[in-house]
């Protein structure tokens, strides 16, 4: 099949360029001699984790328990669910655990402790875990000089039910850098703030197996990793436009994007209409802070050729309004209903989970494959 | 099922509240005498459609193909596409008619009716249409007084395969009123565009059989609706903060919500964080330019009452940040980790969008019911 055959809106991913995006990243982890554990939420499909060499996919980290049982189910058996544990969770991570997943969670208190414990004990399993370390002051975690590191260490320790597998962070706010020496920087407090708390922990006799950090930018810059056992990341394997803002990849390097048709022409504004509104795209904004602000995404040609200025300017569920953001203002008179357009994400993850699978191609024009995502909890 | 036990995070619908809201338009539709074409696009569901009276229901909107044929094959026979029609969705299009669908579509070019008229003269059948106008200068659609109008109408009246079925508008602007007068103005003059049309086509021996308009904020507020043969609307069915913004809902009118848990807690800043990222509730921000703006939603206790200015504050993929917007900031030490909240949406469309399922409840503690919906193209 064509790729120009498809009906849209749909998504189409150049299998070509996610292995190239995945061999450089592997080649940056081997020259630092660690192993990824990469982060199955962008894809959500074993069929792109499947492009990473075996030593870089023996291990995963997942968003949700549906991805964690999908990804068992083919195969990975060492997860980690990196979202704090609730407790009605508990019954389908204790599920994993006794279909033979070693599956960790993350916490960042002693009252999850005290409820993995319960659940570890009362089902005769242990429930290794890994406390969360806020590098960033950005989201969850305790920040690495907290007491209450030690006493979450400690419980994990002795308690029954669960144990201290160690300790993992995630540079989220790496996202809103705006430089590469800031990215930088920010790797590098984020590799500190984690050995920060393997250096406290063992100085209570406490060990820690694991010490994870990651996310696209800092992995992408991090330098010598003595200390850290894993790295986790997953918008690298697609990139967007936001990572390019960040500059992290070129506009070619981007290896999803939106197939849409051509709906309707407004010749006095010079828009075209499309069929892919926010229900194709997703409503994420994130270049909108950027130098650039791609608006909700770059219109490209059907080869994937980015067409100059020209953006989706605006959205509704099933229209996209395209402009060009910068005069002199090319005119549109090549363009016809029907047409034929790609438009590149601004956040991968946000605009792949707006659908359900994968147009696959290597050469930009015939679709090789279909692959399913797993959308949902 | 107690709500209480599901897992999180999930959308929550109050079956009670959703038949209020219908009945409230069904009764406002009734007295000024004309009969709804509701739009499923909010809700994807024949289980919500079934809500309305049966004369409400004879006919209804879609925005997608998929959604024509869901419907369609759950026993709604006439349908409007409106969406611009594209070469693409021609081959969906014809099969539906052939099973019987008395399906519509939108176009505003003569480029549409001639590839619609060859379709239909190839294959034997006749394909009506509507013509878009275009009455707020907001999206696709001609300008009531385009000479265009004329042209595409005598097209649709005279090549094969093809027929002139009406007119079209949508004053999608009501969105981003900031008056209950500006909605009234604007429902005034989107029923006024509609009737210049009609009246421009009668002129010319063109006849309208169906003359739509509508959106919920223009809907609830038109007066007076002679010559106007149909009223489209969606998410007056659900509601949300954005219809709260414009003056058209009260909060507790609101039927969708998104059920989440408490999965950690940042003492010093006062944040809860919950399982309800933008994966669960959208990045739709639709409240920014409003009066009160929401951020990513409102957040309510587990009866579904608001928890006052305590707003989903910044999300991630499967996190939720939530903090107070306003001082004096009220202490969280009530809630656990743990603790079940719900979540108003901004955008209903858009939230929902992001869910395959409805878990329905009548008295906001049982769930009665699971709907599923129709995502996807």
């Amino acid at each position: 099949m064509l790729i120009k055959d498809l009906d849209t809106p749909c998504l189409v991913l150049n299998k070509k360029q996610v292995q190239k995006n995945i061999d450089a990243m592997q080649c940056r982890m081997d020259a630092l001699g660690i192993t990824m554990r990469p982060h199955g939420k962008t894809a959500k499909s074993i069929d792109v984790i499947n492009l990473f060499e075996p030593k870089h996919r023996q291990k995963i980290t997942v968003s949700t328990l549906k991805e964690a049982e999908y990804y068992f189910d083919n195969g990975v058996k060492d997860l980690m669910y990196a979202v704090g544990i609730a407790p009605c969770k508990l019954p389908r991570l204790l599920a994993l655990i006794r279909k033979g997943a070693k599956i960790s969670v993350v916490l960042d208190s002693l009252q999850q402790v005290a409820f993995l414990s319960q659940c570890g004990h009362d089902n005769n399993v242990e429930i290794p875990a890994l406390i969360e370390i806020d590098c960033d002051d950005h989201r969850a975690g305790i920040v690495p000089e907290d007491p209450k590191l030690i006493e979450i260490g400690r419980a994990l320790n002795e308690w029954p039910g669960v144990c201290l597998k160690g300790v993992m962070t995630h540079a989220g706010g790496s996202y809103d850098c705006q430089s590469i020496e800031q990215i930088k920087n920010l790797a590098e407090l984020e590799k500190q703030a984690a050995l920060k708390c393997v250096e406290r922990l063992n100085q209570s006799q406490l060990t820690c197996d694991v010490v994870s950090i990651g996310s696209t930018p800092t992995a992408m810059f991090c330098e010598e990793l003595n200390g850290i056992t894993e790295i986790r990341a997953g918008v690298f394997m697609f990139q967007d436009l936001v990572m390019h803002g960040l500059g992290i990849c070129e506009t070619d390097e981007i290896a999803l994007s939106v197939l849409t048709s051509v709906i309707g022409r407004h010749e006095l504004k010079n828009w075209l209409l499309v069929d892919a509104g926010w229900m194709a795209l997703s409503r994420d904004r994130g270049t909108q802070n950027q130098s650039i602000d791609y608006k909700y995404g770059q219109a490209c040609d059907l080869a994937g050729v980015p067409i100059r200025h020209l953006l989706v300017e605006s959205t509704n569920q099933e229209h996209g309004i395209l402009a060009f953001s910068s005069p002199p203002i090319e005119p549109l008179k090549d363009t016809t209903i029907g047409t034929i357009l790609r438009i590149l994400p601004n956040h991968a993850c946000a605009t792949a989970a707006m659908h359900n699978q994968y147009y696959v191609t290597q050469d930009n024009k015939t679709i090789s494959e279909v692959w399913q995502r797993v959308n949902g909890w």
